[in-house]
């Protein structure tokens, strides 16, 4: 327990985020494990080692052990543990007991790419709409999903029962949007932008910044001499 | 010491890693400084207060603090850190003494949002060149940047001094390119397939994978009731 702790400590930033829920980066590996899983199964395969798992992801058995020891899944066995099981009791943890709907704002070729990308693969997460202020887009459907005006963000919040929203527009607009994603009760954001976000505290979003600069300055850093 | 050391072993994994070099979560954060930093200077800030920057990034400011004194910044006096000499120490620090070029593999909407959006914004990471393998893009010129075929990777490589590739092509299609990847000596690989890369340990390639599927679960998790 100690280094579960530990491991909670080093990853809680001062944001909202609700208590007794599990750790970040546990929940990062969680849903890595049944991406691999899922493939597997896809493959044939119906049981699956710890160390199998842990050699996939780069990370070691132990670490694959304690995660599903820290979310209660012991039914390792000598043939490994049984992937359609354990795909279940991951998706028991994460998933929502009914489907998340999911808003792009911004309709650029990043946001056509993750709505490709990701509408299918997911039964508990679907991107229904997206949002944009150009012409061009708005009242089309691209990428199989319909944009709609940011004129329209709270109406079409309400309509679809949106509960996410991924900012995909350009940094220098994101200021322009935090008041409607707060005044529409959205719970949840991934950031695209530049611009880290901070909610406050009482609107209880919350808030995933992924930069890209930032994770190919972390390859640049760790590759050069 | 203890913190730190501790912090390393959380995010410490079995991939390839120099010795000697910082953790990457401290990597990622002076990424993310360096960013509002330079908003800041562009917006006429000369100095901020270690407060201020952790507000912004929603983290403590002992934790801002702590990851400066690791990097051996110290100039902070009662004005707060000159934003101009922290933008150039974190450069002494993140960036290489020469400019890193970088290759994306797949010339896809993800591959055209990276490589317009990341042009540009930093002087020592520069994507030079796409492949892909489909006719309506090889021999052509897009978002500015010259796509070859798969077949000419070592070649441009080479030709190129590409040190770093970015993988936004089909997940099915991933294994097809890494042994290229080894063979033409590139040292970091961005990874935004589905499927996560271990590389063998003597190819000295640094990997950081990452999946938008799992961004997107981790807000879902947290926003769920």
């Amino acid at each position: 327990m100690i280094a579960l702790a530990f491991r909670y400590i080093c990853r809680k930033e001062v944001k909202y985020m609700q208590p007794s829920k599990l750790p970040e980066r546990t929940v990062e590996r969680l849903s890595e494990y049944r991406r691999t899983l899922l493939n597997s199964l896809n493959k044939g395969v119906t049981h699956i080692y710890s160390h199998n798992l842990a050699s996939i992801h780069g990370i070691t058995a132990v670490q694959v052990r304690r995660d599903l020891m820290l979310i209660g899944f012991s039914s390792n066995n000598k043939k490994g543990y049984n992937v359609r099981e354990l795909i279940d009791f991951i998706g028991g943890i994460l998933d929502s007991d009914h489907v998340l709907n999911v808003a792009v704002i911004g309709m650029g070729n990043l946001a056509s790419a993750i709505t490709a990308y990701f509408n299918g693969k997911r039964s508990k997460l679907r991107i229904v709409a997206a949002f944009d202020v150009s012409d061009k887009k708005v009242g089309k459907v691209i990428s199989s999903i319909p944009c709609y005006h940011i004129d329209d963000f709270k109406e079409q919040v309400r309509n679809n029962n949106i509960n996410i929203v991924i900012l995909t527009l350009p940094t220098q607009e994101v200021d322009s949007v935090c008041g409607l994603v707060i005044e529409s009760g959205i719970k949840g954001v991934l950031n695209f932008t530049s611009k880290p976000l901070t909610f406050p505290e009482e609107a209880g979003i919350y808030v995933e910044d992924y930069d890209i600069i930032t994770l190919l300055e972390k390859v640049a850093y760790y590759t050069k001499g």
